[in-house]
């Protein structure tokens, strides 16, 4: 049986964490990061939906069997756009599996959740746990993780002080869903932070996710492999992230993606 | 006789500390910031390059008389994208001036020079500082300025934690160059960590510039006019910028910028 070509899409390098978990699988994974226009989470929710839908119209023509958005903020506000490019193939986004292993792990139903101004601002996570019997939701918007992921600082001074602001308001929370690929790097601070917390890792919850609704078969027989694909050059975020995941030496390539006008309606 | 009809370009709103000097000019502004993309100062020369020019060329269909770069990063990697976007068209940086300005004040001779990771891996200041008599140069790269001003924390204890760290390294520079135009709103928190040294802020050193050589006059009977043309939609960093620099409401507008391919050997 031909092994399993899975497109991974996320706004830039912060989708290795989700990687780092798909590799798991025994598949051929073709990551596509626009780097050249990272990071979306400050952006207005119709300048993502363009982004997506013209990353993703590319990755689908790369023959990939499965797409999976990796991207939080992507998920959260461009996923009709992202289904439009895909045509036929079948999607998975990171937002519905967090939901579901937050809902399943929590003990007293409050659940937080942290992401970008734009995931936060879409209140899809608030709307999806409720539905799903989450009695209370805190959320909170992190936009300084991000850089200071990219900075490299995971375990520094400064990233303890900024976890402890955002946070503050976060205290009670029984379960929180990391919202954006960026911050499993932070586990250590934010566990520092809020001891008394178990956390949603989106790589995790979506690798759990696929497996149990039968998308995907784990293939331990095989080693995965990792292509990647970016729109700007490498820059040393890229490097940093590799090793902090001891992700090892990887094939790069620079892409061009064209510019497409989204349908109407879209 | 007609106002001049001044273009700016910036990668995003923190050029308008630049414009908040250019206003002393009695001027028509238009400023266009590439807020769909921004920020540049951690992607690539080329990508930067292309992102330039597009925008250059867009910015002069809008009938200006001059073009300021705002962008020190732009005005570090891209200036010939920008040239060959301009025509022929005056082109006035951020670079050039701040350079003159340092030299002039410095006592000891030894100047330091902050930016974005692009700017400064440029080695532009550290070359025209030198050639312009400087003893010595000390350069640093602040990749976090730009998210802790966004986030509107100019005066945090975060902020300050960041400062020492990254100004570690310039304590013994008597003259500074803020080489980013988000810098000019931590002065308070950059004075406070690096008491002795002066700050040169490149909106200030822009328009002492194009006053002493004789590219504009300053109009002291009329007021400036201002117009923001961006990218993405408006977002809270705009607002926030705005109500910091005390610029009040301004007309603001969403354009398209169309997509170029640079000609080979700009």
């Amino acid at each position: 049986m031909a092994r399993l070509r899975i497109g991974v899409f996320d706004s830039g390098v912060g989708g290795l964490t989700v990687v780092r978990q798909l590799l798991r699988l025994g598949a051929e994974i073709v990551y596509l990061a626009d780097t050249a226009r990272v990071p979306y989470g400050n952006r207005a929710p119709q300048t993502v939906r363009r982004y997506a839908f013209e990353c993703v119209s590319y990755l689908v023509r790369q023959g990939v069997d499965l797409l999976v958005v990796a991207c939080n903020t992507v998920s959260a506000v461009a996923l009709d756009a992202v289904r439009e490019a895909a045509g036929e193939l079948p999607v998975a986004e990171v937002v519905t599996p967090a939901v579901a292993a937050a809902v399943e792990q929590t003990q007293t139903g409050h659940i937080g959740v942290i992401g970008t101004r734009a995931t936060i601002g879409s209140g899809v996570y608030e709307r999806l746990l409720k539905e799903r019997g989450a009695r209370r939701v805190s959320s909170q918007a992190c936009p300084l993780f991000v850089p200071l992921v990219e900075e490299g600082w995971y375990e520094h001074p400064v990233t303890e002080l900024v976890a402890r602001e955002y946070l503050q308001p976060l205290h009670g929370v029984d379960t929180l869903i990391l919202g954006c690929t960026h911050y499993p790097l932070l586990l250590p601070v934010l566990a520092r932070v809020l001891p008394e917390t178990r956390f949603v890792d989106s790589g995790v919850a979506l690798v759990h996710w696929l497996q149990r609704h039968g998308w995907v078969a784990a293939d331990g027989a095989r080693a995965s492999t990792l292509e990647l694909l970016l729109t700007d050059a490498p820059t040393p975020a890229l490097e940093q992230m590799l090793q902090a995941l001891r992700l090892g030496s990887v094939a790069v390539q620079q892409v061009r993606i064209a510019e497409h006008v989204l349908p109407v309606g879209a």
